[in-house]
């Protein structure tokens, strides 16, 4: 939280980057890497570099649509990076870039904390609807 | 990802929680922690026990409802610990329980880092935008 506001940001120069306001970009970016698509698609893309339809296998339920607003946000904020091919036909890779891998990789370990927890969860979710007599 | 699925869940019995699988339960519980208001919540009740108006405050534009709907999801995950007082007038308290700390923390990690990157991704912004004539 230490680095100043330089560039094209809503929020004031001298304030440093701070998630928990709303007008600060690192907003965006937060939401972009850990929305309903964009986590997933940053964990298939750690595992190596992906065509886009492989990409809609590993990311199970995402639609066309939604896969391809997703990379191109992640692509826009410099965590993806798009490779056309010149090709016949051509062909199109997806890569995370550097600091792409540096937020994947801090991710999946959230990821695989709640995957492990997960028995954990699901017992708390029993307590709690057994509380409130939804069973 | 080693743990089999045991309670309630709608994945197969021998499958390991996978959030990539569309029907495991770890995908909802990953979206609780990372979803729009739920990830600024977690870190908010990291800095301690809060109430819900000071937690309102903290997570700047989440609304009265959304707050609500975030606090009971993660209540019934079992990651955040609802404790009404019993003063006058009642007091409710919110605050993390050990796995929600320990969730808190990976995820703090990861927008910590973001904060940090923000100048690399504003710079990456404007490459892309001028790339496509958007200045």
């Amino acid at each position: 939280m230490e680095t100043p506001v330089s560039t094209g940001a809503t929020a004031s120069d001298d304030l440093p980057f701070d998630v928990f306001a709303r007008a600060c970009p690192s907003r965006e970016t937060l939401e972009h890497v850990t929305g309903r698509w964009g986590g997933l698609t940053l964990g298939a893309l750690h595992e190596g570099p992906r065509r886009f339809n492989e990409l809609r296998r590993r990311v199970d339920g995402v639609s066309e649509k939604m896969l391809s607003q997703t990379l191109h946000a992640l692509e826009r904020d410099g965590l993806v990076h798009r490779e056309a091919q010149a090709t016949n036909p051509p062909r199109v890779d997806y890569e995370l870039t550097p600091m792409g891998h540096q937020v994947a990789e801090r991710l999946l370990t959230l990821i695989h904390f709640l995957e492990d927890g997960m028995p954990q969860v699901l017992a708390a979710r029993q307590t709690y609807d057994e509380a409130r007599g939804a069973l």
